[in-house]
């Protein structure tokens, strides 16, 4: 990170201008002691087991953090969409895989010129998805790795059994302008080890066909405590670690203060026992990711976020004193990644200190 | 409008490259047909009550929509935040209502800087945001107008009692930089009447202090339908009806016909009875909104969005035919209001041909 350490200016307080100028509410400050930490903790995490890191962006969406993860070891990163790998090559990112099925003539064609500037891997559940990228990349003379998906249990993509997934492998490794590399899954929380047994099964499924398996990659931040080295697993792509959030304190995989990610607002109204945010779902997002309210107001841990508006946070007071109109309080949002997408731009901090602003440069779709 | 009408390009199959390059996927479509019936039927409805109309622009946050509204005989226009107002001023509307708490010396001076361009009218419902203002506007040598929020059921923003509006009314009048213009309130679903009455009375509690009182403000699209003339009420601003919703067609507000927003989107993967597309909660919002399931699939009536991951929508279907892989199906969301925020650009279509593109110039925070 280019931030100066340990410089800048004092925290917000309501009435300090200098901090107004510098974030308006509602905005994201991103912690980025907190963040440094989250990185290396899950780098040596993995490496002690053997395993490759290839951390999934989409949780913040910023070259500069990618580059932070790549620094601390990484193999490459994760993406979810065409466009956030383009932002990440473009920033010199060299090795992405994108984990999605990538349809249509438009999406093909990029994912055709991203091919001739970074090594591309991305994955594959059905003979449509191959034939489609295997066309695209024939006609364009260009060349992806392809893993075939395994669904382990979360019903969203994959094929569903071992004997698909070697079939689909096949289907790949005969495909011009494809290279079958391996499988993944992405597990749901709590199914970590099943995952990995239904992977190995694939993966040994692919190598009785006659084809090298380089790659079988698991992922998830919610079971990346439970990881261990099973002699077939190579890689995991874990996300949401360098932030965290709410759910993930609730899941008992981080501790608040591992929380790297608040959204910064202010108090616009003081009713008795209830107070209104200037953070409703347009900033926190409506994501209940399985929990009740809509985030964790640091300082009032007995204060409830029960419902949002568009602009407005609807909270209910525990037994604390009532802050006043025009204080600004930090939130933790129940679920980070989604929040880095109602945002233009990231505040980063060093604990009370500011340090940089960023755009959010993979946010949107190109 | 500007767009050419009934010119383009038929709507999107999946093989079509032309439509590809247009509108690939994810991506919000916007009927202008019925944007315009829309507009068309509120503003009579509003102008046969003898109620001035002033939208909500946070629907849809576009310059060009405001200017329709307008031209349709609206009033001006309301804002939720500050930015949405600057481009709204940008764009030369000029007659703009914040319904909100502005608070904050960085909002203070943008608001200062807008009303030296346009008529300029905020909302307050505590002594601290008064004084903010007044403070605010005296230094700059600007002058705004001030309503009176009064909290209608919501137990959101608002004073409380008739008593407290005319009592912050008064501290109002006494405020340089400030007038006074009126009351207003945001009446939750299926209380318009309730709200009424007790706007009715917190103006007679403000002209029984010697107040005038010009406007006499309440909104909301769900309740629209029963607004009736009591000679007390003088506008009304409602906003989602520009694109009506999947929640206001499960409140018999509206017909699934006179939704004009859709979020365009790709089958990804079909897997017996499910199907997953490349929409989710980055694209749809995962706010419920009162529902259950994620949006409405046209011509896929029995699907049901179950749950949502960033960038997967995860369908079961009903007794339907299952789509293909690649197929290109349009959601209904639940709020559309909110996935005007996840978007940078809307593509304007006339039932099933390309009108425009237009960025989503009030999306962000500025």
């Amino acid at each position: 990170m280019n931030a100066d350490r340990r410089t800048g200016y004092a925290l917000p307080q309501a009435t300090d201008e200098l901090w107004a100028d510098i974030a308006d509410t509602p905005s994201i400050l991103v912690d980025l002691d907190v963040v440094e930490a989250n990185i290396e903790n899950t780098a040596r995490h993995l490496a002690e087991r053997g395993l490759a890191n290839r951390p999934h962006i989409k949780t913040h969406k910023l070259p500069d953090l990618a580059h932070a993860q790549i620094a601390a070891g990484a193999a490459g990163v994760t993406c979810q969409t065409l466009f956030e790998a383009e932002v990440m090559a473009d920033a010199g990112i060299s090795d992405i895989l994108i984990s999605y099925n990538v349809l249509g003539a438009a999406k093909h064609k990029r994912l055709a010129d991203l091919a001739a500037r970074a090594k591309i891997t991305v994955t594959a559940d059905s003979a449509e998805v191959v034939v489609g990228l295997s066309g695209a990349m024939s006609a364009n003379g260009a060349a992806i790795d392809v893993l075939v998906e395994l669904d382990c249990g979360m019903k969203r993509c994959g094929v569903r059994s071992a004997d698909e997934a070697a079939a689909l492998a096949t289907l790949i490794d005969g495909s011009p302008g494809l290279t079958f590399a391996g499988v993944m899954g992405y597990p749901p929380p709590d199914n970590g080890r099943a995952a990995a047994a239904a992977l190995a099964s694939a993966a040994s499924a692919c190598r009785n066909a006659g084809l090298d398996v380089r790659t079988v990659s698991s992922g998830g931040t919610p079971d990346l405590r439970y990881v261990e080295a099973d002699g077939v697993m190579t890689e995991y792509r874990p996300g949401s670690y360098i932030y965290n959030d709410r759910s993930l304190v609730a899941r008992g995989a981080c501790t608040e203060a591992d929380c790297a990610l608040t959204v910064l607002t202010t108090v616009i109204g003081v009713y008795g026992s209830r107070i209104t945010l200037d953070a409703g779902s347009k900033s926190l997002s409506a994501d209940l990711f399985g929990l009740t309210g809509h985030g964790l107001i640091r300082g009032l841990a007995g204060a409830d976020i029960h419902a949002l508006s568009e602009e407005h946070g609807h909270v209910l007071l525990g037994s604390e004193k009532p802050p006043r109109v025009g204080d600004r309080l930090r939130v933790i949002p129940n679920h980070a990644c989604v929040v880095t997408h109602l945002f233009d731009e990231v505040i980063l901090v060093r604990g009370d200190r500011f340090a940089a602003r960023k755009r959010v440069e993979a946010r949107g779709r190109g």
